[in-house]
């Protein structure tokens, strides 16, 4: 791992990234078999995202397993992606971990190598906590970062932590670090949600996490998306993005739908890694870390048949 | 902090600890002002809880605020309870992180500074996992520690999180690691949970949540409590666990069950550190790290008349 100051100084002058917005991918990490990253692959598939037209990699996301990798995995993911070449500009690392001293690591690493912004979940492993017990943890965090750069992106997905960002608690958030809260990845799937955010809100920088919700999104004013199965259709994605407005708008967004759909019974993370995995001819793209499991063979059939008959 | 081996090779004739039992308390973590802990005040906490009668220190886990501790902290929290004469024998601490690779860190340097054994959260982040990723999960930190000196506690807290370890996958880890899966912790009050597992699995050190349930528990078998309470009622807590056979078994019981459902409705960490906050005279005590919230000046007051009025 590469040693960079965590406690470098903000240099004056030094500029808060233009919020991000288009088509980010929260990049899937393959593993060798004995469950280490294989870097090689990753930087490949990174690569590729970007030139079938994504805007940025919201890397290190429930997508990407990040939860199953440990600090040290984490920082090394976005060092090697930089030193391959991969402008900093274009990563949206989730950096929010279990405890504050974890998260405000992760945060300044980030930050420290001129990321466009981070991704924050909400402490997760407690349960039941107040509006006012997450906004001191947020400004608890801010502040320990103390650096200026930080552009944070809030991360919905009351699913997975069972803690949800409220619109008040947003609110409040937006007003006391207009600078420094400058959007929201919204995982839940609740369009209630999502146009409350967008209506109440505008000018904050909201990806829905499916193109299912593209082009809803952009109608409403929407920053862009951050999908899982962008993963597999990133291309797809991106021809919606631009095409939002135009006359094919809808039949974009119905290729691109049927092409996430067909995914969702076979979970986001295998079912994803599992089409790789069958489209580059690598079956170890397959691979998940425990806990997770792997799509079994009859599964695999079964997904790659649904994706071939939605055209994918 | 202290540099540790955490590669230290297994000396030849290393013994595995004798399974624990008894009351053992998961000693509340004090912090400053400025959020860090206060050290001085922790150990002298920790050493009373000992004087008072407590078995051993089942440190870090939920009570502790563990996982709001980042892993550095983690650590030093051991060294610094081991530097101050506690016995690595009567420390049980949580080792369980999201990550795999964060838990097998974290277990390894418990184990190398002598601990009695670990407790194991299983990976939270993650919901709706299978019992095969579960056991995979568990098969590969084993693998990864390496060192049979491992001494295993699962902690079972489906409420925080949604993760049962259901008595199928107990029995099967138990088969295929009878030296390593020595018991468990059940936070999730189910009795008709607890039983099954206290019948069905004889020898396997079961340590309920709650002194409320230790007589019950001893009864039938188990090997003690693990109990927030017990960080304000240890001596309490022992003199139940000694006397559990014994003509005044049921007045200990009605006694140490009334000081701890006072403080059900306070919430545990809160409420412990605010009684602990008023007997000592130092409100910091009650001090809690974000996300969570301390007690109102009006809930500190209801909570230690409530703890009067029962006795306390």
């Amino acid at each position: 791992m590469l040693e960079l100051k965590h406690t470098a100084p903000v240099t004056e002058g030094a500029v808060r990234p233009e919020a991000a917005s288009g088509v980010w991918v929260p990049a899937t990490t393959p593993f060798r078999a004995n469950l280490s990253i294989d870097f090689e692959r990753y930087i490949a598939h990174c690569q590729r995202l970007l030139a079938d037209g994504a805007h940025g990699l919201a890397v290190l996301g429930t997508t990407s397993e990040a939860n199953s990798l440990d600090l040290g995995e984490r920082e090394m993911v976005l060092e090697r992606l930089v030193k391959a070449g991969v402008s900093p500009l274009q990563l949206l690392p989730g950096t929010g971990m279990a405890s504050m001293g974890d998260t405000v690591r992760l945060t300044r690493h980030a930050i420290a190598l001129g990321v466009r912004g981070v991704l924050l979940l909400p402490p997760f492993y407690y349960k039941n906590i107040s509006d006012e017990g997450l906004y001191a943890y947020v400004a608890e965090v801010i502040k320990r970062v103390g650096d200026k750069r930080l552009a944070l992106y809030l991360y919905n997905f009351p699913q997975m932590t069972t803690i949800r960002w409220s619109p008040a608690l947003i609110g409040l958030l937006v007003q006391d670090f207009p600078d420094t809260i400058v959007g929201l990845k919204d995982s839940s799937g609740d369009i209630d949600y999502l146009d409350t955010l967008l209506e109440r809100y505008p000018g904050f920088a909201v990806f829905p996490s499916s193109e299912s919700l593209l082009l809803h999104g952009m109608r409403k004013g929407a920053a862009g998306i951050i999908s899982a199965t962008a993963n597999t259709n990133a291309a797809g994605c991106r021809a919606l993005y631009d095409g939002w407005q135009g006359e094919d708008a809808l039949d974009l967004h119905k290729k691109a739908a049927a092409l996430r759909d067909v995914v969702a019974p076979f979970g986001w993370i295998p079912g994803v890694k599992a089409i790789l995995a069958a489209r580059e001819g690598t079956p170890d793209w397959a691979r998940v870390r425990p806990p997770l499991d792997e799509l079994s063979d009859q599964q695999k059939t079964e997904l790659l048949a649904a994706v071939e008959a939605a055209g994918g």
